[in-house]
């Protein structure tokens, strides 16, 4: 094996080696040094949002002569790839007409992106700065709903009628696919706009020249409203593995396309927020490294807020029960609310994914319940024997305390169990009541499950042990 | 807008609509009153996704026929996409012949997949009825480790001499396209196979016939190897965008690719079982409504048992302490171990996704460190300012409750205070610890952080209970 490798190395020929990305320092002295040849062809063939990360890291002052340095290509790629606050500074930094020039090298889906990103006053600039036929367009693309198919999808897609013969196809394919965010997936449509078909780059290349569109297209295609939730659009690239999705409105004519990259990132960015808010943390875009500690306590003290408020009925009936019960049952409490709050939150996230993948539905709701009732019965007598040896064993005999009797371990084991049972119920049944009535089920998460289950265990807890030792 | 839509859908021309997928019991009746051209013409142009979704509805006495009387080309297809039961149960109802047959049909990548989830026996079968060469193949790709790139990549993709002209590529391609997934990213190769450049089909559409790859190639190319885990590969058309992404050996010869699709599979699977784990939940593929009962009992059962031993530690304190305190300090026990617990899981989740991401890197622990001191800081010091009011307004006043004194609620706010501090602390360190050792980070969140937290947070409280109230 290693005496191969040498074979092939000695032989000298040009293998392609993973570029090592130059160093930020060592382009920073280059800036200093005005060598600025060296500097572009070190930073030339560097994928762009390789090159984006270092111009994150240099030092703020060599920013703006960084990117004026890159091929005015390379710039607007750069550009789309950076984070806002960076593309904020570098619009200030530029003349109108600097702006314009850059914004035609971008595609218009990025430069919505951008837009809403920025504070009303740079939206103005970069609308000003465009063309008019953009403006247009950008101006529709901005009124789509908040996180619908319409503010995801680009205009720039290749267009054909269904008369045109592959010939011809390929001819208007060479002319325009420099403009094209894809050209792989072609669309068919008719006179009024609407969509009848698509024809794949594939398609195109293994038939004959003279075949009609018409006869070689996909008549039945799956597409997406310009009001479908993103979310929405992201699992049909899962389900499907498309490359793009086309876009159509309420008169089902085409008007842009959904292209894999970009569904892509509608997954990562709504896997983010789901995390986030399953943690109870309000999500941002920002990386956490970037984000300054008070940023970052502004986005966690509401829920902490909030939930330590709601732990007040905890507190409530264990002052209500406290005088009337023997010390010993207040030793279980971490044990019966850790429990529960576990129990709880597997049902709650196990049912936040299965409703946000589209594997279970509101109307499953007696399914999962029956089901999620089984498993709590499962779990509630597994635990609860368990439990019961546990609290008999360890807290009795090995920590020597005489006030844990057999009576003790069984109230203990009956409330596990009930506690658990209870737990997997609302766990799952919060989220599909959520999800019903339009909120987000990912709230329903850990934090609120174990808040609601805490204080409800407690109360199982000495309603049992009160019934069993009263006289 | 009524109107026009009245207008558009008066023409009557061929507009595309979203096909209505057909009703299982409608196609299980046809399969019993033998209507069976109708039946292959319900199913004609529906997604092979959407066909695998009806499969799996029928009842399974129909599945056999239903199969069967599938298209050849299309059954393959809506073979890979069922779950590996039913693909189990088809290829029992199979002769030699026929899975021969269907192997042919499946691109190598697929066959390896859905081996990876047979018994040893269907194994045996599957390999000793694909050719000799395919078999060959299929036994290197079930040699890479688990979860690495070579276990996702296909060797099935175009491959060029950078001396060939356009021309030749787009004669070769048309030859081949049928068999390869994908045509649009094309790679060259030297003549010891290492990879040399890659050209797109845009390149070869937009050169002119006679240009030689070697001059249209793009040469600095980012690949991975056939051992980089599958995740970073996922994350690599995360950042890129790409459509395709080349699979090197550890002589850099070209040994597959991985396309986009099977990056966002993934992507997905990645995704659900971080969430599965941060719920400790251990993870399975299979959809929740598909597993039984008992299933998901077995899922969930181990970690709850494991966390409620855990939360021996809690009574154990508790019970060390009890006797020696006041009982009014056991009612914010569940304030105090809720809040705990809900601040160190946003500090776990964040870095958990951190991490996941290759946002935060273990080099990067003494910021990280100080940038949740300083948010533990913040949050201690307004959650405590609040629970002082909190404590003596509700549970004082309101509950009227006289032995909560000032001295109680100061207490009270300053364990809350330092409770939340050490929360954050273990939360963000626990994670970045487990990545270094090697250990999925995804472990350290909400339910394990929680016990500790509890635990500790006692341990602080009855300290400062104690010191407070002592002589």
């Amino acid at each position: 094996m290693e005496e191969r490798k040498t074979t092939l190395n000695e032989l000298d020929m040009p293998v392609v080696e993973e570029k090592s990305l130059p160093e930020a320092e060592h382009l920073v002295k280059l800036i200093d040094e005005k060598k600025y040849s060296e500097f572009v062809r070190l930073l030339s063939d560097i994928p762009v949002a390789d090159i984006a990360e270092i111009f994150e890291e240099i030092e703020g002052k060599y920013r703006t002569v960084f990117f004026r340095l890159l091929p005015k290509e390379i710039a607007s790629e750069v550009f789309v790839e950076m984070d806002s606050e960076y593309q904020e500074d570098i619009i200030a930094s530029f003349t109108d007409t600097e702006l314009s020039s850059m914004l035609e090298e971008l595609y218009l889906d990025d430069t919505v992106d951008i837009i809403e990103e920025m504070p009303a006053i740079v939206v103005k600039r970069i609308i000003k700065a465009s063309t008019h036929e953009n403006r247009a367009i950008i101006n529709q693309l901005l009124r789509y709903p908040k996180d619908s198919a319409g503010t995801i999808m680009t205009t720039e897609y290749v267009r054909f009628r269904g008369s045109m013969t592959v010939r011809e196809a390929l001819d208007h394919i060479r002319k325009v696919a420099i403009d094209k965010e894809t050209i792989y997936t072609c669309y068919v449509t008719d006179a009024y706009r609407r969509l009848v078909g698509i024809v794949t780059a594939k398609d195109l290349l293994i038939s004959s020249l003279d075949t009609e569109l018409s006869e070689i297209m996909e008549d039945s295609v799956v597409f997406v409203n310009t009001v479908d939730d993103r979310e929405q659009v992201a699992r049909k690239f899962e389900k499907y593995g498309f490359l793009a999705l086309p876009v159509v409105d309420a008169e089902h004519r085409l008007v842009g396309i959904v292209t894999v990259d970009d569904a892509i990132d509608v997954i990562k960015e709504e896997t983010e927020e789901d995390f986030a808010k399953m943690a109870a943390i309000t999500p941002t875009e920002t990386p956490y490294l970037k984000t300054t500690a008070f940023g970052i306590f502004k986005s966690r003290i509401p829920w902490l807020l909030l939930l330590m408020i709601s732990a007040t009925f905890s507190s409530t009936i264990l002052n209500r029960f406290e005088a009337t019960l023997a010390a010993v049952f207040v030793l279980f409490v971490p044990m019966l609310m850790d429990t529960g709050g576990n129990s709880g939150s597997q049902s709650s996230v196990t049912l936040i994914r299965g409703l946000s993948l589209g594997e279970v539905e509101f109307s499953d709701i007696f399914r999962v319940l029956w089901k999620e009732i089984r498993v709590g019965l499962f779990c509630g007598v597994a635990l609860g024997a368990v439990a019961f040896g546990k609290v008999l064993l360890v807290d009795g005999l090995i920590m020597n305390n005489p006030t844990v009797t057999v009576e003790v371990a069984l109230i203990v084991a009956v409330t596990l169990a009930l506690t658990i049972l209870i737990a997997k119920i609302i766990g799952s049944m919060l989220p599909m009541v959520a999800a019903k009535i339009g909120f987000d089920p990912a709230v329903m998460a850990s934090p609120f499950i174990t808040t609601i289950v805490d204080a409800l265990s407690l109360v199982v807890y000495f309603f049992i042990a009160s019934s069993f030792t009263s006289p």
